[in-house]
């Protein structure tokens, strides 16, 4: 607060040269690279574990992928908020404060849905977040508004829980801007266990809202939080007061049984995967002993885990050749098919074999019946998918091994469309956090009879929300 | 086409180290560093051709600014598309030809909703692009997902017009990856002129589909053409073939008239404008004579002169002293203040001095009339809104500066509120594409009756679309 302090933006000014380009990392590019390759064990370990051959063709550059992508991800570690802020704050006129507030005297700023992702302290699976950050400027100056942006990011490039990240942003922001108090709201979303999965969207996720205030946000006079929220509102955002909740574990792994202890019940294998992962958090600077941390390797194994290698015959039960007689047609041919059947938005949660982050979305399965009339039963193709996708796996390989699966049962024709969402098209390099992949598998019948194709496509348009 | 062809992917496997890290540029950091220094006299050209003082503290370091963002915006010129690809390529088993498509051989693959911002070859304007690519695997290998996207990216980051771009795009993807085919759908939209705008969100905004198909996406069989458009449509993506209004130029510049010989009618300081842009174009390998250059740097300064710093008593005519009397408070008090009035959703184009981009939205402006029941025409407000915006301007002091007009007129009180989408904040560094900035400025009576400040929020509120 105070007056605009020339000696202090003069300081500022001086330091401001390298304002606009990328944060530089401490340690450089060499040191960066030193240590994702040091993190590759750290990774094979992880495959090993997974029952997988880090030698086989999709997985044989995984590990460096991986060890890149966790180093970028955790990025914020290494990166300086005073080397952000201090190049951009600008000298600008208020109003008298008895007069009100507007400019660089108590004029509110709030940047609204800033997208970030993050990672979960407890379970290093990466969480989304829409980011809205206010300030009420004071000492006549404000802050270039992409700083807002890019100071959350620091400290959502950490392993976080969302109401750590909202007061180290709030607090960060009110050291480095000196402002008259700083509002920052998140709303954030965790990707549920695989096993309850209905996240074509962020539907279905865990779900949870908090915020942080300083100074003139703070207090028995809620005009500026009240501002705050109004202009919140106006782009359709609803902050619920309820960081009574942060108290409650929001991550969905911390209701699975984890022993704390590695010594006993677990095999090898598994003492190994807790072991990399460990020393994965200590490459970053993290103390695996920090009360939050405590469990988060044993967790972010048992998530993996449910991605092992599994053998088909053992899990696909209803699905076998069992089932052929059943719906195997009296002369094998194209031309007799019976009716065109489907079932539609079957979700999913696969491992992405390249960069070991989920996929998810749905499966749309069309194939002709026997004539009977009688189809195979949804909760047959729902395991089906979930044989298929709860793996190391790649979508276009996902989408074909399930259309050969129903083709082998229902052998006049098949047809597969998965839709999903790629967390490594969001929180890796290109961030395209709407980007959405469909891949297409078509056998059979489908192939030769074009209006049947239409007609299954058609199928999943009329039972799609158009608003995505 | 073909069989997997081991030799070309063991050869590809060996360039791959650098797969997943950033694109390098041609000639490295020291090379880009030099020349965006070189291109901050030509920046600073254009201020001075504004009327700027680029000394003056907000625009102290605008050049730097510019001339970086400039020359990250169009970094595609030093990156090739061949070390993108190479690395990511994956055998992948596909199914036999006759039982159908799917995985490897002949599957389609479709990512959609890519976002992604280029520059206007005709204008030199950001436009923004929703990107839909897919491709049909062929010889048994499937690309990395992210490579459609950067791949897309590098030439979104050269000067563009939009069915260019789906065509480079297209051949590139067909020519790295080899596909059966490849097919690429663009949603484009263009600022429109600040004199005719309406665009809060991209309503108003110029818009295009345009189109590019290789291999079996083109010809007679349109089947696979069918399938990419049919998986559009389930994100709710329109493509209309309009690839005939490619002929039609869709950049609302060439509607001005733009003298392309700059010998006469020009001051000398439009001249030196005129020539610091073409140095700009020829720094990035352009050629100026090129036939859709032609006429590009004259269009960008009448863009540019459109915001030139002018003189409050000439624009402001209505809106000047002749009006207090009118709305003059008896007493001058605050206690006996009249109605709560407001004009909402003035839209406006502003031009962020800081890095030279468009920040466009909507002006919310509260006031007290005098108690006679006459309100200020909404024509005088938006003439308000036009002069403070359409300027070289910050949005936190446009805020103030609108306020402090309106309070000069209603003594009682006056409040304003702008909503904006910054440019800076999409196609600069942070890539902040959905957020949007709020800035507030409370005088007067508002600020000591929060009940006549939360009924204009109300007001807002009510008369905004909650979905954005």
């Amino acid at each position: 607060m105070g007056a605009l302090e020339e000696a202090h933006l003069a300081a500022a000014a001086a330091c401001a040269c390298e304002e606009d380009g990328d944060l530089e990392l401490l340690g450089g590019e060499e040191a960066e690279a030193a240590a994702a390759d040091a993190m590759e064990p750290a990774v094979r370990a992880l495959l090993a574990g997974l029952g997988e051959d880090d030698r086989r063709e999709g997985l044989r550059r995984t590990p460096k992928r991986v060890a890149k992508a966790f180093r970028d991800g955790t990025r914020g570690y290494r990166q300086k908020v005073k080397d952000i802020v201090q190049g951009a704050l600008f000298p600008e006129v208020g109003v008298d404060k008895r007069a009100g507030s507007a400019g660089g005297t108590g004029g509110q700023v709030v940047v609204r849905d800033i997208e970030l992702f993050s990672y979960c302290e407890s379970c290093l699976l990466p969480f989304s977040i829409q980011c809205h950050v206010g300030y009420v400027p004071s000492g006549g100056r404000v802050v270039g508004l992409s700083k807002l942006s890019r100071v959350s990011d620091v400290f959502a490039k950490r392993l976080q829980n969302p109401q750590r990240l909202a007061n180290e942003v709030c607090g960060a922001l009110h050291a480095s801007i000196q402002p008259a108090g700083v509002a920052v709201a998140l709303q954030c979303w965790h990707i549920p266990l695989p096993d309850n999965l209905e996240c074509k969207t962020l539907q279905g996720w865990i779900r949870a809202s908090h915020s942080s205030r300083s100074g003139v946000f703070e207090g028995e006079n809620i005009t500026f939080w009240n501002d705050f929220l109004a202009l919140l509102k106006f782009r359709g955002i609803a902050i619920e007061v309820d960081n009574h909740s942060a108290s409650i574990p929001w991550c969905p792994l911390r209701s699975l049984e984890v022993p704390l202890s590695s010594g006993h019940r677990k095999k090898g294998s598994t003492n190994g995967m807790v072991s990399a992962v460990t020393s994965m958090l200590l490459s970053l600077g993290e103390d695996p002993l920090r009360k939050e941390l405590l469990g988060t390797p044993q967790r972010y194994v048992q998530w993996l885990l449910k991605f092992k290698a599994s053998n088909l015959n053992v899990k696909l039960n209803g699905f076998t050749l069992s089932n052929v007689s059943l719906y195997e047609r009296p002369g094998g041919g194209t031309s007799d098919h019976g009716a065109i059947r489907s079932e539609l938005h079957l979700p999913f949660c696969a491992q992405c074999e390249h960069h070991l982050l989920p996929f998810y979305g749905v499966v749309h399965i069309g194939y002709f019946d026997n004539g009977s009339g009688e189809g195979i039963d949804r909760s047959q193709f729902q395991s089906l998918v979930h044989f298929y996708g709860c793996k190391l796996q790649v979508q276009e390989r996902m989408t074909r091994q399930i259309a050969e699966a129903v083709y082998s049962v229902s052998h006049s024709g098949a047809m597969v469309v998965v839709e999903a969402n790629h967390i490594c098209m969001i929180s890796r390099g290109v961030e395209k956090i709407r980007s959405n992949t469909a891949t297409i598998a078509v056998l059979g019948q489908f192939l030769a009879d074009p209006s049947a194709k239409a007609c299954f496509l058609q199928s999943v348009l009329d039972t799609t929300e158009s608003a995505v």
